[in-house]
């Protein structure tokens, strides 16, 4: 067949970091030596994910070497080699073996009957589906199959998406088209694309999915939606991904006939024994509940004052006897409540301390405020030793420019995960909180909202691809480099090739702290529109809610601006341990987030409040002329589909960090009528302007 | 490379019927032997709708010879040509190319210098392109290269789909996932798809696309989403496809700053001209508007009191300078107007005959109610002969079983086309006044309602995009056989095996009427639930407007059912022309549409109505019955994916047959209390059950 025949599958972006693209010939004879059959070791049959495994070393090994790689049998030279326990070619590694839990690997070549082989050994199918992964991710950026010495394990047991996913097919604050889940046509039809979500998470570690908005509908509890539940729970299962729904509290009534959500009352419990009963029969290993409650308009046991502890244990209670778990979300903030809303959730849980059934654990926001670009570790980790409490990330962008910015949210993650509680103590990161094992909790999980959704390359852009990726290799080593892991991924979704790969991390680690700058620097949060949170709007300040109003974060008058959380304001920094408030409140990250200052109060380093603040929004746009300029010299590195989108965006990017810094400078200036700092522009427009724009058909809302 | 190292692309509906897979070794030769090289005669140089049919020949006929076919230049022994004009290799055909018009073409084998080649001549590029199209599909169904004369030319000079798809992505009565524009990021990104989408469209003919609901948001209309419409243009217009706007009549007012919309106010009338000349500096070859007025709550001239054509040829004068034209719809009823519904767009607009400005054209749907499985034709056709009007079909089935049912359209379409609206005379049928034949219209076009949408099959389905396909073959021309189309159609997008096109074909032409009979039989129409449309609900008679229940179509009570629009009733009959009118009383497929019968009436040849209903509401059942029956025969023929979905879809069509029939015979059979004819089961449920039915989350709403 002539060359040029078929249009060659354009890249759509739908492959992700599984691209599986023929490498050199070299390279490829050295894969095919020791790739010349996947053999599954007795111990290992049967196992669904096992087969997983096999097919996609098949899959993954062929397509690099292109050539063929097909199961095979008994022991073979060059042939990769699953197998469960430390038995046959895995005896030798017993001892590591023994230490590697539910889902950790070992990789090694090693003799088998006198044959060379690579071995992936585990002690249960999803280690053997994650040692898969990790080989195919091993030569994907670059590794021979050649004295292979691999082990890993997850540091957190639980790694999980969140989907905000609405039964009619919308997502809230997706950005990536309509929902991958067809509950329509659920269960009668699943959707073959669901297994390459399968693969995808697999590949990344991720072993939970919830398939529901936390705002959540009756709905997704009734026979009818449990069965469209189970049939997802089918597909996703061969790939070691159990399925948990979100659950509305007051479905007792709404689907159940009963008067009350009365958490104490007898029947309500009772109907979530049958509930959860209906739901394990159709799925065994069903993994439990997400409930948002008593927050945001939703119901929850503060509709019979209750407290959040009586509400979790209830629910849990009907999920226990399954082995099921509740995760409870500490995502609460009152209409009510005067208090800074950044300190409501301490406030509300920390008195709960100890209070939980054993298979609850708190969902908590990295930050005390909303998935802002930069936000302090919330002060809840650290603050409930004897409460599991598990991360709750948001990788969708709600608040960083949505599905068009280039922001590589790897920072944000580690700078979170690496914060230390408890400065000078051992095991004081959010990190160690959440992996329980400061505390000493077994219940361990990490979740992030998904990006995910129908469109054909799954998170609205390939960069945003690399959020979904950053998540769920973070989430099973939260140690784990942002850094590398970016090259890691530009290294598979595109090319290996140094000379795109350096300059690409390099933008990529700049990115999130441009989107700061552009956006929210210097501490400063939540000056976005209000309900679609695009674009800026920090002079809103006149809805209901006071929290609702950009102006209730920044506090900028004609004198300064930033939120008193010292002592003599809010004082959410108490809610901190001292160590770890005394560094928060002496952070330059988060100058404006805890400290109200006059325009002209000096910045160590920077001069002047106001000439400090216009130059970080200033760099912040400098900084996407940049990576939009570096993204142009990268042409022949790239495709054409995918680098022409990624150009696009950015040409939106850019424009938008402009519109961004000069409607935040002019609304600023009409306060505090000061100049500008010598050398920065002006505003292109009069503030009237930016405040004159309109977006109604914002997506995501 | 070995076989197998890569998994084969996957077949999921997304080349839709332009699959170009490879033949035979035999029939590839043959292809190759005259397909050496695609050259573009000097005469059709520079002009994009021919370099996308050369782009597209090499593409089609390279993917079925299975070997690289280029762009050539010069007289070349077994190329293809394209020539513009009656020029060169085409001077032979200079007569046949008088009579083609703008799109027709000549497909010929001949020769040039000496040299056989095959030709392709046409007198614009547009002829060129479908010319292409047109050999493509020869040779996708089977034929060769050799002695070819083909010539073609289209009876409707407008061939268009109108897409209801909201600015927000969403798609009123879309089945098939988002829209298609992604409307958020354009202009700066124009997305891939598009082109793919253009490619499908010139394939059969359509060339114009409405971009947005008639039920219009004003915002289409400002500077920024013009310059998003543009974009779109451009996408297109390589491709032969002009785009046009549906524009909201109430847009001076809402984005105009104007405090009436009122088409007799001056000011009114200087605003749309402002507008129009803004798209046409954007879009110099902007088709026009669609308007939607006076209808459903929409805005419209009745607001001020004056006619539709006052309205109408306001605006159309304001496209007139750039010979844009205005489509103006026909589909009104009103809440006050105690009148049959059926009737009112009649009563409304034949008196405003050869009162509408030279480039309006009335767009009417196919039936006088709405889009029903089977419908008289529309009495306004034939009775409006001073007036161009346009037809209205829907290819999105609505009323039809939506994304899952299989129902193919064509023969729906066929027979309202070849539908005599006077009997006797010639050039009657309703494709006779659509072509504009008959009244002498110059200006002439044909409407679908699109069933297109970000799914990656584009219609929800592999059968749903024989609908978009039969309407552009028949929108081409209206005398076409539904039956060759549909043949003509699975042989591109499975297979010309004749063992899986004969079923398949006769599976297609029997499933409307299968529709018909499990849905609405004997004349029924509208007993869809309310708002979604979706499932029966015949017993639903409490709505504030009387049409808007089920009840008001059916009238059903304890003695007899039918809608009396005999001259006894309300004489909807009256508005056909007498021979016509005859004819339709007399249809029995008209039966409950014209009459009022007592349930113990005999129907010739059928028996008593009641046993009638009841056996055509089973035979619907057992053609579905069948219908997944004969799929299950086929799966040697069809790839894994689409043979998969299209029986999981069948399997939801035959439970969802079986509840039409059943809650509707058990709703009758509460009113008649008669018992089932022999033979037939009584419902599986009772009443209550089907009445309890609830679907919150319907698409397409």
């Amino acid at each position: 067949m002539a060359a040029g025949a078929f249009p060659a599958q354009a890249e759509d972006g739908y492959d992700l970091w599984l691209r599986y693209r023929p490498v050199s010939a070299a390279r490829a004879a050295g894969i095919a030596a020791h790739a010349r059959a996947v053999v599954v070791a007795p111990t290992a049959a049967g196992d669904a994910r096992v087969k997983a495994a096999a097919d996609e070393l098949e899959r993954g090994l062929g397509g690099m070497a292109a050539r063929a790689v097909r199961a095979g049998a008994g022991p073979q030279e060059g042939s990769i080699v699953l197998a469960l326990g430390a038995t046959g070619p895995a005896h030798s590694s017993a001892a590591i073996l023994g230490g590697l839990g539910a889902d950790g690997y070992v990789i090694r070549s090693t003799l088998d009957h006198g044959r060379r082989i690579t071995l992936i050994a585990a002690n249960n199918g999803a280690g053997i589906l994650y040692g898969a992964f990790a080989l195919l991710r091993h030569v994907q950026i670059g590794g021979t199959l050649v004295n292979l010495s691999l082990v890993s394990k997850p540091r957190i047991a639980l790694r999980v998406l969140d989907h905000w996913d609405n039964l009619d097919g919308s997502v809230e604050r997706g950005y990536a088209g309509q929902s991958i889940w067809n509950w329509w046509t659920l269960p009668d039809h699943v959707d073959p694309r669901l297994i390459d979500y399968a693969r995808a998470n697999a590949s990344i570690g991720i072993n939970g999915v919830v398939l529901n908005n936390v705002n959540a509908k009756a709905d997704s509890l009734t026979d009818a939606y449990i069965a469209k539940t189970a049939a997802i729970a089918d597909a996703l299962r061969p790939y070691g991904i159990r399925v948990y729904l979100s659950a509305r509290f007051s479905a007792p009534m709404e689907i159940g006939g009963l008067k009350t959500a009365d958490p104490l009352d007898p029947a309500v419990a009772a109907w979530w024994r049958e509930r959860a009963d209906a739901i394990y029969r159709a799925i065994p290993d069903f993994g439990g509940f997400l409930v948002k409650a008593s927050s945001e308009g939703q119901p929850g046991p503060g509709d019979y004052h209750r407290t959040h502890a009586d509400g979790a244990n209830m629910i849990a209670a009907a999920l226990a006897p399954h082995h099921g778990i509740l995760m409870w979300r500490a995502f609460v903030y009152s209409a009510d409540n005067r208090e800074d809303r950044v300190k409501q959730a301490y406030d509300e849980f920390k008195p709960l301390d100890g209070k939980f059934a054993a298979n609850v654990i708190l969902q908590v926001k990295n930050g005390p405020l909303d998935f802002q670009p930069r936000e302090p570790f919330h002060p809840l980790f650290g603050a409930m030793p004897a409460t599991p409490l598990m991360m709750e990330f948001q990788v969708t962008k709600e608040y960083l420019g949505q599905a068009t910015h280039l922001v590589y949210l790897g920072p944000l993650f580690e700078e979170v995960l690496r914060a230390d509680t408890h400065p000078g103590e051992a095991r004081g990161t959010v990190a160690d909180i959440v992996d329980g094992s400061r505390d000493g909790h077994a219940l361990t999980a990490i979740a992030s909202v998904a990006n995910i959704g129908a469109d054909r390359d799954w998170a609205g852009s390939t960069f945003n691809q690399a959020n979904w990726y950053a998540f769920g290799r973070l989430a099973w080593d939260p140690g784990a480099s942002s850094r590398d892991i970016a090259a890691e991924w530009a290294s598979m979704t595109f090319t290996t090739a140094p000379d795109f790969v350096a300059p690409t991390v390099a933008m990529m680690m700049r990115s999130r702290e441009a989107a700061v700058d552009y956006m929210t620097p210097m501490g400063l949060a939540h000056l976005m529109g209000t309900g679609h949170h695009y674009g800026p709007a920090p002079w809103v300040a006149d809805l209901a809610r006071p929290e609702w109003n950009p102006a209730y974060y920044h506090r900028a008058d004609a004198r300064g601006i930033g939120f008193d959380r010292t002592a003599s304001g809010s004082d959410a920094l108490a809610q901190y341990a001292p160590a770890a408030a005394r560094r928060l409140a002496a952070d330059p990250n988060y100058l404006l987030w805890f400290h109200h200052l006059s325009w002209t109060d000096t910045v160590p380093g920077e001069g002047p409040l106001w000439d400090a603040l216009v130059r970080h929004y200033d760099r912040g746009v400098t900084e996407v002329v940049a990576m939009r300029a570096t993204w142009a010299t990268l042409t022949r590195f790239v495709d054409r589909d995918r680098f022409a989108k990624t150009g696009d965006y950015l040409a939106i990017q850019e424009r938008e960090a402009h519109w961004w810094r000069d409607a935040c400078v002019a609304y600023f200036q009409s306060l505090n009528h000061l100049p500008l700092p010598p050398g920065s522009a002006p505003p292109a427009h009069p503030l009237a302007w930016y405040e004159a724009l309109r977006f109604p058909y914002a997506p995501g809302q």
